[in-house]
C-alpha cells in the first residue's frame, strides 16, 4: 500500500506536469506544438487546459491516419511503408514537421499501439516512440508499457511531457548528448 | 438534488457521445476530423479515447494561435482581421479546412473564449461557435456559457460531439434545412 497505482488519480500528473512546462516554456521564451498519433491530443488537451497556455502553446495536430502523418507533417509516405507508423524514424519526422509546419521552437510527437489491438510480435501493443525537436535536433525515445489503451495513453502523455520538460530545463549553454 | 450538476460526472458524458458517435460514423461510412480552438484537443481526445475509433478518426488540428488557423487551416488572415477569432465565419472556415485538409467527409470545429481572461463586451468570455461541415455544406452554431474555464470548454466539447452526431443521425435522404 506504501506505493499507490498511477491510475488512481490520472489527472493530478498530467496538469501538475503541464503547469511546470507552462512556467518554464513562458520563463525561457519557448513557443510549442505537438503531433500526436496513439494520445489522440491528450498532451495538447492537458497543455491548454492551463489558464495562459496562449502564451506558449501554438497548437498541434492529432495525425490518426498515415495519411494525415504524411499530408500534415510531412512525414514521407516511404518512411511509413519502410519502418511502419510507430517507429523512432516517423516520431522523429513528426516532431520535425510539428515545429515546422507551426513555427515553433520546441515541439513534441508521439507515435504507439496504445491497444487493445494493432500489436504484433515486432510491435506489441505498449510500444511507444517519443520525439522532441528544438533548433538542436531532435531526440527519440522509445517505451514499452504494459497498461490496457486508457493507461497506455496516460503513460505516454505524461513521458512527453516530461521530455518536454527535461528540453527546457537543461540550460542552452549545455550541448545535447 | 434531483438534479445534479453536470460537473460531477465529467468524463461520463464526452466518452458516451463519443462512444455513439464512432458507432454511427462507422455503421454510415463516414469520416471524421476536427479543428479546435478553445478546447485545445479535448474533443478529438475523447474520440480516440476509444478503442477501434481509427475506423474513423482521421485526426485533428488544434488552432491555439491564429497563425496555425491560417496556416493548418486555409483560415484567411483577412478574416480573422475583420471578424476576429471567435466568430461564426471563423468556425465555418475551421470546419470547411479541416474537412479539405484531412480529406474527411465530415469535420468539426470550434472556436471560443473560454477564459479566465480574454473576454471583452461584445466578446464575453463563454462566448463559442462551433461548425460541422459535410458535402451538403457548413452548419454554425453560437454557445455562451456561463461556467469557468474547464467547465466552458467540457460545454463545447459535449455541444461539438451532439453536433457531429446530430448530422450522422440525420438519413441523408432529407436535405439539411
Amino acid at each position: 500500500m506504501d506505493s499507490p497505482p498511477l491510475d488512481l488519480q490520472p489527472s493530478v500528473d498530467l496538469g501538475a506536469l503541464a503547469e511546470r512546462l507552462q512556467r518554464l516554456c513562458i520563463a525561457g521564451g519557448w513557443t510549442v506544438a505537438t503531433a500526436e498519433s496513439c494520445t489522440g491530443g491528450l498532451v495538447v488537451d492537458a497543455m491548454t487546459d492551463i489558464p495562459g497556455s496562449s502564451g506558449y502553446v501554438l497548437g498541434g495536430v492529432v495525425a490518426y491516419a498515415d495519411a494525415v502523418k504524411a499530408a500534415q507533417l510531412a512525414v514521407p509516405v516511404e518512411m511509413i511503408a519502410a519502418h511502419g507508423a510507430v517507429s523512432a524514424q516517423v516520431a522523429r519526422a513528426m516532431a520535425e514537421g510539428a515545429r515546422d509546419r507551426f513555427g515553433a521552437s520546441l515541439a513534441g510527437s508521439v507515435t504507439g499501439v496504445a491497444g487493445p489491438d494493432g500489436g504484433s510480435p515486432e510491435k506489441p501493443v505498449g510500444l511507444t516512440y517519443l520525439g522532441v525537436a528544438d533548433e538542436d535536433g531532435v531526440d527519440v525515445r522509445r517505451m514499452v508499457w504494459s497498461g490496457d489503451r486508457a493507461t497506455n495513453r496516460r503513460d505516454s502523455g505524461i513521458a512527453l511531457l516530461e521530455l518536454l520538460l527535461e528540453r527546457v530545463a537543461t540550460p542552452a549553454a549545455i550541448p545535447h548528448g
